[in-house]
């Protein structure tokens, strides 16, 4: 490997990344690696290696909830489409978000003791200022992965197996959901890696092709399921995230259009439902602030080539998820972190 | 450019790294560039691109001291050792960083408001808690910067410069400073690059050969002003960073024989003075734990080649700088951070 290939030295790299500059120089770069397709699979767009295969963390949500569909445990539960929305969640812990979580808790019948998810600092900077600061104490519920977990309780529940350990790899719960993912993702069981994540629920590594896939079935499925869950995701999309979160305010910018997840080390993944294709997208150094950013530009580079309206992404709560000037301590600009370089695009 | 070289893919990359893992995939990468060089400017050892151009950030403060030294103001002011550490300091703020400022800027007599730096969360977590709890109040002498330019201030006083607008390019003070610089690196004043730094003073872009070439040059000259500069930052680590950080771990595990200095966006460089070497390196994403994490593997390895004392990096202040186990909400190991890759070692 040539050591130029490995820093990225003074010229410039084709590939879309995203740089901090100082002065006239790139002070750091986070590499991108991104597949855009079709629900065939056929290669749109491109950054990186496409076969990178890495854990999609929570931009698998949609996919770990579909069964609470499929399987009639929505129906069963009632479940409202803020509960559909909040089973997808990487949620905020904001107060809104857990008076959802509380309810979807008391329809299914289980209490923060059956929880799995652990404590952590809450996404939302406000909350995590009052529970650092010693005025709120966070407990399972607020876990931004409380809905999954209590969807999972859910499914449990419906197809009466035990709750205990619904979270590990051989429980019934996460057999089934890998049932679904084989479907959605088009992989043999075998070729989808398990793991534990963060929450300690089974995590699953695949190829960046594949959950774009993935997300290009759902978005273009007609079935009832995909429909209602991707429509319950697209009406509410303060639950999906929340106050601030880039999730929450692509998709106020565009009902519909845009279903996108976060998952963490840098991961995203996206449904464009109306151009009938997905994305997926992962930073290599796993940093979130460039994930989203890098989607907002791949998104712009792909409306500007396929669909201007799609590229049309200068609504005010968009703007302050892409480039920014980078001010010092006494507020001098002194450079700027910006998305560069271009997708590649596919012969069509 | 392929593809592969562009993220890591499923292939290992040979050059320094910093990896996360989760379950049996590397799921985060944090690529290091990397020089060793002698006195003379001979690679010693490397990883990635040793010519990469970037901002030396706070590694460069011990040059910025070093007229002090030269043209008798640490004399002239009487500065002790502990004032000459701080004004290489990039400072966690803590009371005994504060104090040792205060009693700086008034033998220089000057006070708050002529410093140019500004206020920002202090590098102290437990610090910075204090103040996001509403519980303290930085000022301009918190900035971890202030002992920098309480010495800037004190050769402008020394010179009969004026004050205002030391900070600034054009001012004499920074004059000084580049011209220590270019006898240092070894590069002509148009080849080093100047931007506005975080704290508002002069930064400085440069190679990261020159940088580490400067710093081993700096540890094993014989003349007074660094002798005294390096003698005072050995004497005082906990000044010269703070409370857990790794210069200041590294300087109190390995005195005299280890001089680090930390910059911002990935940076680190250091003096090995007993074996007449110095090195700089740039985390490419400008991640500063994986650098710190780089700075030790680097160390490791020139140890197991070179000097085995050297190589003695297991201190249980520094355990908690290397390689950690990653656990998630629950406790659960899922995975590591970890040092990953080799060095290349120059024919010698």
């Amino acid at each position: 490997m040539r050591p130029a290939d490995y820093l990225w030295a003074s010229m410039p790299i084709p590939e879309l990344r995203i740089e901090t500059t100082r002065g006239d120089l790139v002070e750091s770069v986070h590499r991108v690696a991104l597949a855009v397709v079709d629900a065939e699979g056929r290669l749109v767009a491109s950054s990186g290696d496409t076969n990178l295969v890495t854990w999609w963390r929570s931009a698998a949500k949609p996919f770990q909830a579909l069964p609470l569909l499929e399987d009639g445990a929505a129906d069963a539960f009632q479940l409202s489409d803020e509960e559909l929305a909040l089973a997808c969640a990487s949620h905020s812990s904001e107060p809104r978000h857990l008076s959802v979580v509380s309810a979807f808790m008391a329809k299914v019948g289980v209490t923060e003791e059956q929880l799995s998810c652990g404590v952590h600092t809450p996404l939302s900077p406000a909350v995590a200022q009052e529970v650092a600061c010693g005025r709120a104490v966070p407990s399972p519920c607020w876990s931004n992965c409380s809905g999954k977990h209590t969807g999972m309780l859910a499914l449990a529940r419906h197809h009466g197996w035990p709750l205990p350990g619904y979270h590990a790899a051989g429980h019934p719960v996460q057999q089934r959901i890998l049932e679904v993912l084989t479907r959605w993702t088009g992989l043999p069981t075998r070729e989808i890696r398990l793991s534990v994540d963060g929450c300690t629920a089974v995590c699953f590594g695949l190829p960046l092709r594949a959950m774009a896939r993935s997300y290009a079935r759902l978005g273009a499925s007609t079935q009832p399921a995909p429909r209602r869950l991707l429509g319950a995701m697209s009406a509410h999309p303060f639950l999906v995230a929340g106050t601030g979160r880039l999730c929450t305010d692509l998709m106020l910018a565009k009902p519909g259009e845009i279903i996108a997840k976060v998952g963490a080390e840098g991961i995203y993944s996206a449904a464009l439902p109306r151009l009938g294709l997905g994305l997926a997208l992962k930073v290599e150094d796993g940093d979130n602030r460039a994930a989203g950013m890098a989607l907002l530009e791949a998104l712009r580079q792909l409306g500007a080539r396929m669909a201007p309206a799609l590229g049309e992404l200068s609504a005010p709560d968009l703007a302050r998820h892409g480039s920014q000037p980078i001010r010092n301590t006494r507020g001098v600009i002194t450079g700027e972190l910006r998305a560069a370089g271009a997708l590649r695009f596919s012969a069509s």
